[in-house]
Order: structure tokens, then C-alpha cells, then sequence
């Protein structure tokens, strides 16, 4: 991996200017390289501040967004299609001006519980609005992936076959896959399998437990996940993602359905997820030395 | 097990009488010795033609359903949670009138992707609901098991502790668990684990894969859910549950986010799923004897 | 895979005829398409005979074994590895004769726990005696197969890794690796990985479960084994060994240390052994299909 | 857990005074709090500084040995059976006079792969032995410990079940059970479920990988049997092994078959470890308590 870094909802709602200084501050002191952002609206932060204190503290900035339903690309309708690639536009350039390298998240739909099947016309819309959206992204130094998340929070890129569909029909070299352990557990019948068939595609890799608290607490059987991503050389971000009630986003924790406490401390949180990822991936990288040694 | 059953939906979308002769059918003709049907409206179904059916087959008929949100036990609103009420009552009838043995599901909240947080008030007003519930069951001869689910379809009782501490308040012991390894895997630190703690209180067992797929064709690492059960002695019902787009119940897609095929034909789904069951469940008292053979 | 076997000493010792006649009848009679032998001394058998039965009743016979200490050809001693050349030779004209189309084990090095490090010089020896054989068995029409065991059962080649490097030096093609998934589980990092880096240097495979008992009555963590070769599309020889004290052959017990008697009747072993290699190696084959469907 | 200690041969093969005061002294650093040696004969060692040394540093020790096959007190010889009660009487009092708190190993047996089938004489022999030696250890404040090893490593106890058996045949309460995961992994049928039915009868336990290297670098399914451990309350010592040919003692590599270099650096090695267990031991005690958190 390039850079190991953490969501910056551990550390804060996200709400305010302090917050988000803070949540560098916190991310640099813990060790962590890069931070992930939720959308930033320009018109409520100091935008070159964050950038500045990003660059000082050498934590990179990433930032994921999911669409509101009234500007999901996905949708049949050309206003709320319009009106969702305006948005990602704007995103675009917010990432631009922040600093960050990378937009991320859901980005080719609404992040909701859909009450409704996607349909053909709908997967169209959305092939062409992240067309669209990459070639500014590219022009803006902005990598663009695209998350590909469980059922219950869109309908339309639950796995990564469907997630490689679609980026091959957009076709442009610069989409690339938004993996995320959490919602893999649900969709994929092998995470292995599918981080070596996304291989070279795989631009960002969330880590998150199965139940979004601290890892190891649930059901995912971290090891193989470790090996393939050793395996197929992954060499850019691994972020850190874990959701309590302890810290909240209103919007993002009733999307995410979060009722529970996982956690209730976030420093002993982080610096466990640290250690983890680290042991982890020296384990895995050890396998395959072991692995291949006569 | 007492008996091995599966779900009416990998049959039919259950909007017919014939259909739902048919699915008792299909069940007795591959050696399933009971079934599961969602919650039939005595108004649009011959019920005594359905427990005779049900009778003449040996297939014993279970209940389960969720409730709406405007019948919603676990409300601050006591409209809702009368109504709630009376809708559970009528199940119960139901239930018995077409010779079911049990309820079950989501009976103590609405099934639905929440956009709040549970609230005290609720959580009191739910355990008042199923403790009334359960007296009725039990003079109708139905056993009442609540549904342990993921929090993208109820927000109050996502894990087995949440159960168990539930089930206590409501002082009946008529009352039991209805737990599901679907949900179990998003929501559990340790699915053979949480059987073990729930032990003689799980009154209901369904078996589905994570992707609610094929059993096999996903990350639960079923070994050890077979050994606890074991372990335990389990010997309620046990129910294989699967949904595709293959076959639909509109409401119950929308509701579970159904949006794949994850298959297309139902008879080798069925055969494959008994096939699965029995042989884990063997596998897992060989090691048991295995185990404390000297 | 091509065809599924079973080890005859599920059947018989192996010190008669008849012995040996009544283990190919019961593989055909339980749906098994080969069958593995030990080392048949042709003074002792009448190859010929069980030739015929075994085309008669399509059920392919290949052949494994371990060299003896006195014709150990991984030794120092030149009497020692013109010895076990000789004993190799001559096994390989018998595996010819008896009409087998494999000759697999530990024909690198004796069977036995070693009390002694292996050398370098006994590995060249080793490497130089199976160069020779390999010759002699691609004339003859036998495939020739090395088994990689575990520390216990040979000093020279525990890993795929060792396994890979020995059969480059060979310079020979025609040599290929005999896996079994017993010795893995002892000596391997990851099993999955091992059989994708041997991938079509894999001549045959031996299913074995961790403590040579029932399938899924130990701790191998089968689907990743089966995902593997389905991966690299495996398609020659499987065969299911197991051990008890049930049936003995003195020889082969002593070597491989059966105390215990993990099965007493070895119908039900049998039949379990090929429902559930089929079945895991469906679910294999599902699993990637779904892991590719968009 | 009470101590997390280490085997002093990753630190030295224990031919000097020396190397084992260098161990004492490597094991506090990594803040190991205890160690075990093999059985150091009184005359060769200066028993009492090793003693001091250990309560400086505060190091518990701990011996472990098996016995030769002269001594081999599951024999069905009369004089083997009396040499070895000698030499485990012996054994004890050595253990006492370094100031350690356990004898354990194979002390019902010769340490060595058995050429011949365990006899039922041998087995009466054994308990009476160890019987006898357990009051002798009790007198001396020595817990005496049984290792349960591999089919290669002895032929009388090579399950949990068996040592249960065994132990109870004893009649004596002083007598437990020293458990080790690299031979679990070869014999049991489900290791946590081993740990949880020898329960509080557990009075030492190995953890040790499946191929004795590093840990995390074999087979072994690690959570379940923290998860076991920390289910059933283990509160004694807990010892890391790993064997490998950059440090030697002969007579134990050859009993073990330790041809490989799993690693050549002790100190990252022993780093490792601790970090490992620790983190396993407190991922295991997060996960039981998010178990049961309603």
C-alpha cells in the first residue's frame, strides 16, 4: 500500500472547521498518512486553511460523497441527472482545492435505501455522467473511484463484477473501483477472488469490519483479504473506516444505519486499526515470502 | 433439528392460493419437513385448505412477517402501536387457523430501513406489545419468536444480546429467538458464540448465506455455526431461506433490497440447500463425537 | 478435475489378490473412477488380472510408494541410490503392467522419519535418479509424480516451493507434483496460494483430511483449496485418502503413524468422501461464477 | 491469562550456561515474564544462579522433556518403566532447585516417532507412573503437566480426549494438561472446542504456528482458540514456541524433523510473538464483550 490512513468521522461529525483541523491533527499524530473527507461545500470551510494543514502535517486528503436522491445520476429523470453531475463537478473541484487527490464514495447513484429496481436507461445515465465527471476529475488531478457498496445503501454497484462492467463501459482509463471490506462481506461470494479479478482497477481500499466496529469484532476472515492484496501488489491508499454512535453525522449515520456504539473511545480505536493493518499486511507479505521459498 | 424446512419464496411470490399449494408441494417432494409462509391475509386465502394440505403432507406450516410502519409496536405514537397490536392478534389467529406452530419475524418493529434512532419509550412500548402477543400465542398453541435482523431492516433488536435482554423484559418464557445467519453475519463479533449464549432461547433457526444466495456462495464460515448448534442441542426447526429476483413478492424485494438474480432455477437451489444442511450437520456431530472420543 | 479416486486402503492392506480385486469393485460400486494402489511386487500378484478388472470396470489404477532406507537415492551412499534406481525402474514397468498411468509418493527420498539433515549432495543424487526415471517412465507411458509429505515422512521435500525447484532441476517436463492436502495443512503457509503458484505443474492430488480421518472432521479450511483448483482449472487425477486402524497394512502404518482409529466402517466413509469433494468442488465452481457475474 | 512466556530455544539450543542466562535475559527484555527449558541435567548447570537470575528478572522458568526410549515409562519393560519414574523423580527435583513452578513435556513417553502400536500394559505402566511422580511433584510445588503431541512425537497421547482419560486415571488432582496448538492442528477434530472441554484441567499451553515459524504463517485459525481461551477463563501460563535451524539443539531437531529455516532472526521473531498473542488474547476479550452487550 502507499498510504495507510483512517475516516475522518472517527475523530469528528465533521460539522466544523476545528473539527476537520483536529481530525488531521489526530490522524498525523496516530501515524496515519492519509485522512478521508466527507464533500466539503466550499462555501462553509476554509478550504486553502485544510490544504495548508494537510501539507504541513503530510497527511493526504481524500474525499467520498454519496449523491441525494434529487441528484442521482442513476435516475430516469434528465433534471435530477443534470443536477448530480453539476454536483460531482463541484466536488471535483472542492477535492482540487482542499488538496486531495482522490474523490471516492457513491458516486454513480443516490446512497439510500432504494425503494425501487434499478433499470436499464438509469445504469446509462450513470455510465455517461461518470464519464463526464473523469474527464474533468483527470484534467483536476483528481483520481476517481467509485465505491461499490451493500444493497442496502444503493441498488445499482452492490459488487465488483458489476463495478468492472461499468467502468469498462465509461471508457476511461481513469475511473478506477473504491473497494470497502464491510460492504464486500455482504456482496461478494470471495473477497479474495474479487480483489485479485479487479487487480490494476482497485484505486482506493476501504477497511472496515463487519459490523463497523473495531476490527477482528466481526465475522470477516481478514487473512485472505491481506494475501490478495499482497498478491496483486495493491499500491495505492488503505483507509481505516469505523462508525459508533459515539461521534456522529446525522445524515451519514442514519444512511449508514447506525444505532450502536462499537466504540465509545476513538484513540485506543485508531491505534488498534494501526497495528492491525500493519501486522496484518506484514503476515500476508511473510505468507507469500514463506509461500515461495524452497 | 426437529424438522428441516425452507421458505415459501423460493417458490412462489405467495400472491395465490395455487401457489401456495404448490410451494407445499414442491417442499414435501424434496424431504423438507416444513415451511415457511409470510403472513397471509385470512381474507385472500382458503386457510383450512392450506392446513389440510398441510396435514395430508407432513409439512408443518410456520408464520413469519414484519410489521408496517404505521402498525409499528416499537412507536412513541400509541395509534401505531395499537394497531400494532391488533395486527399481531390477527396473525396469531391466522397462524393457528392454517395449523402453524409458530410467529415469527419482525413482530416487535417495523420492517423497514429506518431513518431514526430507536427510543426508549419505543423499546418499552415493543416489549409491552410482544409480552400481550405472547399470551395470546400461547393460548392459540403458536410459539412467538422475534427476528433478530440487520440494522438496514429494523433499528431496535439487530443482535442476540439485544434479544435476550428483550425477551427478559417482556417476563414470558412462551417467548423466544428467531435467529438467522444472514443477519447474523453483518451484525455478530461471533455467530457460534452468540448461539451458545442464546442456548434453549432460540426458538426458530434460519439458515441463509450472506449474499442470500446459494448456501456455499458466500463468506459465512459455517463450520462452527453448525458446531454450536450442535453443541446446544438444538432441536427446534430449522429453515432454509433464499431470495433472487428469480421469484418476487414486491414488497419483501424492496424491503430485503433484492436486486440480483443470485439464482434462476429453484429445484436445484432446493435440492443443493437440504443436501448442505444435513451433510454440515452431520459433519459437525462427527466432530463433536470425534472430539471426545479418548 | 478428471476423474475421482479413492485410496485403496480405505478397502483392503493390500496383501492379496483378493484384496486387491474386492477395492476395485468397491470404488466402481461408489462412483469412484481410479483407484490408488501401493507398490504391487509382480512376484506376488497377478497384474495381468487386475489390469482387466480394472478396465472391465473403468476404474483407472495408479500407483504410489516410498523408497526403503537401504535404496534411499536422496543418500550419500552411490549402493543406496543405484538401488533405489533399480526399485524405481522396476516400479515403473509394474505400474505399466498392471496398466496404471501414474506412479506417485516419495520416490525422492525414503519413506521414514529421518534422523539425520538432508545434504546437498543427496539432493543432487535425488534430483539425477528422478531425471532418469522420469525418461524411463515417459517411455513407458506412466506419468511420473513426486508426493510432497511432511517433516515427518521425509527430510527432502516438505513445500511446493521445494517441490517446484527440485522438478526445474530435473530438466524434465514429464515430472510433475503429487499435492496432498494433509502434508499441506503441516507445512504449507497457505494452501491456496500454493496451488496456484504449482498450478499446471500439478500431476495429481490427494484429498486428505488434517488427522487422515473423515472429510471435515479436522481443521482444513477446504473451500480455499477447492477455489484454487477450480482457479487454475486442475483437470487431472483427485484421490481421497484416509487411514484407520480399521484396516492395516503393518508397512504403511508404522510410516504413517495411525494410532487411532478415525473409522471403523468404510462404506459410509467412502461414500461421504465422494458427496462431499463433489459438492465442495460445485460450490468452488459456483463461487467463481458468481464472483464474475455482472 | 496469568504469564505470556517464551521457549528459551529461540534464544539458544541450551548447551551453556551461558545461553541460558542470555535467554533469561533476551525473554525479560521483550518483557516475556516467563521461559521454559528443557530438562537441565544438575550436574552440567549451575542450577541456583540460573534460579537468582530468574527472580531478578523476574522470569518465571518452566522445564519441559520427554523421555528416551529407555526410559520410556509407557513401555511394557519393567526396567525402561523404573529408569524413567527415576528420571522424572529426577526431573522434578531439578525443576524445584532452579526455581521452577512446572514440569511438562512427554512424560508418559519416549519422545520419538513409535515403531510400534501403543499397548494397553504400556498405557497402565504410564498412569501409574505419572500418578506416582505427581505426588512426588506435588511435595516438591511442581506442577506436573502432560503435553499432548503428535502422532510422530509419541504413540499414547495424541488428543485432548486421550489426556483427559488419562489424567483421570491418574487419581490425582496435581495432574493437568499441557496443550500445544501445532500438534492440536494435526489431531483434533476443532481445537476451541478441545479447549473447552479440558477446561480448567489446561495447566500449561503452547502456542505454536503449524509449520513452528511465525506466527500467523501457517494454517492455524487463530481467533477461535483465543476466543476459547478467553471463554473458558485460562488464567496459567501461556508459552510462544517456534523451532528452526538457525538454533540448534540436535536432539531436539531431530525429534521434531526441523529441516527448515522458518526464520534466522530470534529477536523480530520473539517481537512478534508478543505482539501477536497480546493482540489475539485482547481482540478475543473485545469480542465475547460486544457478544453479550445488549
Amino acid at each position: 500500500m502507499k498510504r495507510l490512513g483512517i475516516h475522518s468521522f472517527v475523530w469528528t461529525g465533521g460539522q466544523t472547521q476545528e473539527g476537520l483541523e483536529m481530525a488531521l491533527e489526530k490522524s498525523a499524530e496516530h501515524g496515519y498518512r492519509c485522512i478521508e473527507f466527507a464533500y466539503l461545500r466550499p462555501e462553509l470551510f476554509d478550504l486553502d486553511r485544510l490544504a495548508k494543514k494537510s501539507q504541513e502535517l503530510d497527511v493526504q486528503i481524500g474525499v467520498t460523497m454519496g449523491l441525494p436522491l434529487d441528484k442521482d445520476v442513476s435516475s430516469e429523470d434528465p433534471d435530477a441527472v443534470a443536477a448530480g453531475k453539476a454536483m460531482l463537478a463541484d466536488a471535483v473541484r472542492a477535492v482540487r482545492d482542499v488538496g486531495g487527490d482522490k474523490l471516492g464514495g457513491i458516486l454513480y447513484s443516490a446512497h439510500t435505501k432504494y425503494n425501487r429496481q434499478p433499470t436499464a436507461d438509469g445504469w446509462k445515465n450513470s455510465v455517461q455522467a461518470i464519464a463526464e465527471t473523469a474527464e474533468i476529475a483527470q484534467a483536476a488531478g483528481v483520481d476517481l473511484v467509485l465505491e461499490l457498496v451493500n444493497r442496502f445503501e444503493t441498488n445499482l454497484l452492490n459488487t465488483t463484477a458489476q463495478g468492472m462492467k461499468f467502468i469498462a463501459e465509461t471508457g476511461n482509463d481513469h475511473v478506477r473501483l473504491h473497494m470497502d471490506t464491510f460492504h464486500m462481506q455482504m456482496e461478494e461470494a470471495n473477497l479474495a477472488a474479487a480483489i485479485r479479478m479487479a487487480g490494476d482497477k482497485i484505486g482506493y481500499f476501504h477497511i472496515g469490519e463487519s459490523n463497523r466496529g473495531y476490527l477482528g469484532d466481526g465475522t470477516i476472515d481478514w487473512d485472505p483479504v491481506f494475501d490478495a492484496l499482497v498478491e496483486i501488489g495493491y499500491n495505492r491508499d488503505v483507509v481505516f473506516e469505523s462508525f459508533s454512535t459515539a461521534i456522529v453525522d446525522e445524515g451519514l449515520s442514519l444512511a449508514c444505519a447506525i444505532w450502536r456504539d462499537t466504540w465509545t473511545e476513538n484513540d485506543p480505536l485508531a491505534a488498534h486499526a494501526k497495528q492491525f493493518i500493519e501486522q496484518k499486511w506484514a503476515e500476508a507479505e511473510r505468507r507469500r515470502a514463506t509461500n515461495i521459498r524452497a
